[in-house]
C-alpha cells in the first residue's frame, strides 16, 4: 500500500503552469510524459523508452529523406587526436571550452591524450583526403548517427546536455556552387521533417557572423518559436567553403587532370529537436504530441464503473483491437491497469497521446464510442461501422491543427519595428523583432548587450527593398530576426 | 592519367590466399570491399558505407525481433561514474585494465574521474532502481543501441576494436525462473539472425566459469566456427541472477507488499559479428555475402564491347531497371562505368555481391541475360519473361547453400575425442574438439597451456550419458566444445 501510494503521489504531481514558471513547467512536463531524467553524471541525461522512441521516428524519417538522396551512412571513430582538432584555427577556438579529453586508457597515461568528439569535421577529413582522389569521387555524401560530448555548464534536459545524439553529414563537392545547393538542400529536409513531421514551423535562414558555426563560411539554420517567445535553433546546415579541405589536404584531380581543393558542406540534426517538440506544443495539462511523431497515436480506456460490466466492455474492445490490427497501422495501447477511468485520462493525457477512445456498456448499446482529443479537448461520439476512418480522419486534423496553431502563435508574435525603443519593448514582451541590420559583428554584441536578443537568423525569404539598420541606422540590405535564445 | 594508374593498382591489390596466409586474407578482403580501415586513432576504426549498410541491415532486423518480445529501446550516458563500476567486485575487475578515462573536461581537471562505458550494466541499473518500485514494473525490458570502448592491445578489424558499436539488452524480472528464460529466449533471437540472416551455423551453449561475463551468474552465447576452425563468440546471453540488483538496491515489493531483490539478464551482440560474416563465407576472390544481408544483391552489367552497341544495351538495361523496381525489392546497381567489362566483374566478385547480372547485344537478340552465381561461379542463360522469378530463385538458393556449405565445412571438422592425444592432434589441426571435461577451472587453464584450445561453449544439446573428462578422467556429465578462439 505505501508503494501504491507513493507511485500515485509521483504520478499525480502537479505541472507548473507556463504563466507561473515557463521553465519549471518544461522541467515537469518532461518528467510528467516519462521521457528523460538526469543521470548520475552530471549534465547527462537517460533517455527513457517514451523518449527514444520519438527519437527513433525522427531517426526514421529523416534517414530515408537523406538516403533519397544519394547520402550514405558509415561510422568513424568516437575519439579524435588533439592535433586533429587544433589543424583548422577557428574550429579549435569554438570547441576547446568544451572538450573532454581521455587521458589515461588500457592501464597507462597516453601519449597523446584523445578528445571525445564535439563534432566529427576533423577525424571524417583526415579519412576523406585518402577517399577523394578523383573527380570520379565526388560528390561524397556521408552520414553519421552518433554522441557527441559537449561539456555543459548549465545542463537542461534534451535542450543542453554534455551528452547528445545526433546525426551529422558530411559531403565534399567538385565547386564551391554545388556545395552551396547541397547545403540548403539538407535546410530544406530540415524544414520538411519539422513542418511535416513535428508540426513546428520554422524559419529558413541564414546565421550572423557571430553565431555561425566554427570553421564555416556560412551557417544556414532553421530557426522554431518557443511559446516563450525565445527562438531555438533546430537544424544547421553549413557551407565549409575549402576552409577544411584546404587544411586537410582533400585534393581531387579534375577531367583535365588538375589538383584542386574540394568544397564541403557539414549538417545536424540533435536530440534538441525533441525539447522543440515539447515546448512548442505541450499545455499546462502536459505533453501534446503530433499524431505522426507520437509513440502511441490511441489510447483505448474501457470504462467499467461495475464489476459485473467487465466482461462486455472488455469483449468488445477486443473487436476494435481487431480491426485496428487488421485494417491500419495506429499505434495504440489498451489500458487495462486497474486504476479508475479518470485516474487512466489524466496520466494519458500528461503523456500527450492524441486521440483516447472510452467505451463502455452504454456506448456498446449504441452502437458507438467516444473520442477525445488531447489538443482541443474536444469529445465526439463516433458510430462503431465509421471508427476507422474516424481516427484516420482525427489524427490528420489533430496534426493539422497543432501546426496551424503554432503557426499563427509564432506569426502573431513576430513583431516588426523600424527603431530601438520598439525594440526593446517588443523583446521584454518575449517576441520576435524583425528588423533592418547592418550585419556588424560590434552591433550584434551591442544589442545583445543591451537588449538579451541575439539574431536568431537573417531569413532567407527578403523583400528586394532596403533600409536603415535599427541600432547603427547604416543602410542594410536585409533584414533579421532577433529573439532570447535557447 | 597517374590518378587513374593509382586508383587501378589499388583496386586491382591481389588478395593473399587463405593457405598463404588466412590472417592476411581477412584484412586484404575487407580492403578490397570496402568494408572498413583503420583510423588514426590506434585500436578504432572507420566503417566505410558498404560496411555500415551491413551492420544497418543486422540493426533493422534484431531491433524489430526485439521489440516482437516487448524490448523497448532507450539510451544511457557514455560516462560513467568510476565508483558505479567498483560497486560490483568481479565486474571491476574484469573491466578495469580495459577502460578509457576521461579526467579533464569543460577546460577543468574533473573532481571524479569518468569511465567510458565498456558496456552499461552499471549506470542502467543505477537508474532501474529507481524504475523499479512495484511488480507492476516488471519485467522490464530496455535495450540499446551504443558504442563502447574497450582498450585493446592487438586490434582486428571488426573482430577487435578498441570502441565496438552493439546493443545491449537489460532485463529485470519478478523470478529467477523468468529471467533465465529471457536470457535463453534473447539466445535463440541471436540463433536465428546468424543462421536466418547471415547464414551462419552457430551453437549454442554456456560459457565456462572461466570464460563466462564479469558479474553474470551464467553466460549463454551462440558460437561460430570459423573457416580457419578456430569459434568466435557471435553473441551472449547472461543471466546476472540477482549480484547487480543486491548492489544497486534493484528491489520490487511482490504482490504481498514484501520487498524483494530482482533477477535480471543482459545480451549483447556487436559489429564483430560482421567479423563472423566475412570469415565464414568469404573465399579467394574476396568478400562472399548471403542475398539477405548484401547491401547490393544484383549488379546489372551491360555490355557493349563497340561502342556502336552501347545505346541500344542501355535501352535494354533501363527496361530490366524498371521491371525490377515496379516488382520486387531486389536491392541492384547498374555499374556504368567506362571499365572493361572484365575489370568490372572483378571488382563486384571482391565486394561480394551474390548475383551479377551481364546482358550484351546477343542476349537481346536471344531474348535473355547470363545470370552469374558469386558463391558458385555458375553462370547460367535466362529467358527474359522469367527474370525477376529467376532471380528471386537463385537469391534464396545463393542464401541457402551458403548456410549449408558453412553447415557441411562446421561438422567435418567437429572432431569427438575422448583422450588427450587425441585431443591435441585434432587442435593442431585446426578442428573443433568436442569431449566430455570435468568443467574445472584449474583443467580449463592447464588445457589452454598445453593445447592453445579453450572452452568455446559447453553445448546446451547433450546426450544424457556421461564419461572421463578428457584432461582429468574425472567422471563428467557434459561434453564441451574446445577451440583456438578469436
Amino acid at each position: 500500500m505505501a508503494e501504491a501510494q507513493k507511485e500515485d503521489k509521483l504520478a499525480n504531481k502537479k505541472i507548473t503552469t507556463r504563466a507561473e514558471n515557463y521553465s519549471d513547467w518544461y522541467l515537469d512536463v518532461v518528467e510528467a510524459a516519462e521521457l528523460a531524467e538526469h543521470a548520475a553524471v552530471r549534465g547527462c541525461m537517460v533517455i527513457k523508452p517514451y523518449g527514444y522512441a520519438i527519437w527513433e521516428t525522427i531517426q526514421k524519417t529523416l534517414d530515408a529523406k537523406f538516403k533519397e538522396t544519394g547520402v550514405q551512412n558509415a561510422y568513424f571513430p568516437l575519439f579524435i587526436p588533439k592535433k586533429f582538432l587544433e589543424k583548422e584555427a577557428e574550429h579549435v577556438e569554438g570547441f576547446s571550452p568544451e572538450v573532454a579529453v581521455v587521458t589515461y586508457a588500457g592501464g597507462a597515461e597516453l601519449k597523446e591524450p584523445l578528445i571525445v568528439r564535439p563534432t566529427s569535421e576533423t577525424i571524417m577529413y583526415d579519412a576523406f583526403s585518402r577517399w577523394v582522389q578523383s573527380y570520379r569521387d565526388l560528390p561524397l555524401l556521408i552520414n553519421q548517427w552518433a554522441n557527441v560530448v559537449r561539456w555543459e555548464m548549465r545542463p537542461r534536459l534534451f535542450l543542453r546536455t554534455t551528452e547528445f545524439l545526433w546525426q551529422e553529414g558530411h559531403t565534399v563537392h567538385a565547386t564551391q556552387e554545388e556545395a552551396d545547393e547541397r547545403a540548403r538542400l539538407m535546410l530544406g529536409i530540415y524544414k520538411d521533417l519539422a513542418e511535416e513531421l513535428l508540426a513546428i514551423p520554422v524559419i529558413p535562414g541564414v546565421k550572423s557572423e557571430g553565431q555561425k558555426f566554427a570553421g564555416a563560411l556560412r551557417t544556414y539554420s532553421v530557426e522554431a518559436m518557443m511559446q516563450d517567445g525565445k527562438s531555438l535553433q533546430f537544424a544547421t546546415s553549413h557551407n565549409l567553403g575549402d576552409n577544411f579541405s584546404k587544411v586537410f589536404g582533400i585534393q581531387f584531380s579534375d577531367s583535365q587532370g588538375n589538383k584542386q581543393f574540394g568544397w564541403q558542406t557539414s549538417w545536424g540534426l540533435s536530440t534538441r529537436s525533441i525539447g522543440a517538440l515539447i515546448m512548442v506544443h505541450s499545455d499546462d495539462n502536459g505533453l501534446v504530441l503530433p499524431p505522426q511523431v507520437a509513440p502511441i497515436q490511441i489510447v483505448i480506456v474501457p470504462v467499467w464503473p461495475k464489476e459485473n460490466e467487465k466482461e462486455a466492455v472488455d469483449l468488445e474492445v477486443k473487436k476494435i483491437v481487431e480491426e485496428i490490427k487488421n485494417s491500419k497501422n495506429f499505434r495504440f495501447v489498451v489500458d487495462n491497469s486497474d486504476k479508475r477511468p479518470g485516474e487512466k485520462f489524466f496520466a494519458w493525457e500528461r503523456k500527450g497521446v492524441p486521440l483516447r477512445l472510452e467505451i463502455g456498456l452504454k456506448d456498446i448499446a449504441n452502437n458507438s464510442v467516444v473520442l477525445a482529443r488531447r489538443d482541443t479537448a474536444e469529445k465526439k461520439t463516433v458510430k462503431r461501422d465509421v471508427l476507422l476512418p474516424e481516427i484516420e480522419k482525427l489524427l490528420a486534423e489533430i496534426q493539422k491543427n497543432l501546426y496551424g496553431r503554432a503557426l499563427d502563435y509564432r506569426n502573431k508574435k513576430i513583431k516588426e519595428v523600424d527603431n530601438l525603443a520598439d525594440f526593446k519593448k517588443e523583446i521584454a514582451n518575449g517576441n520576435f523583432v524583425l528588423a533592418y541590420w547592418c550585419e556588424d559583428k560590434e552591433t550584434e554584441a551591442k544589442i545583445k548587450e543591451e537588449t538579451g536578443a541575439v539574431v536568431s537568423c537573417i531569413p532567407l525569404e527578403q523583400t528586394s527593398s532596403e533600409g536603415k539598420c535599427v541600432y547603427s541606422g547604416k543602410l542594410s540590405k536585409r533584414k533579421a530576426f532577433f529573439a532570447k535564445s535557447y
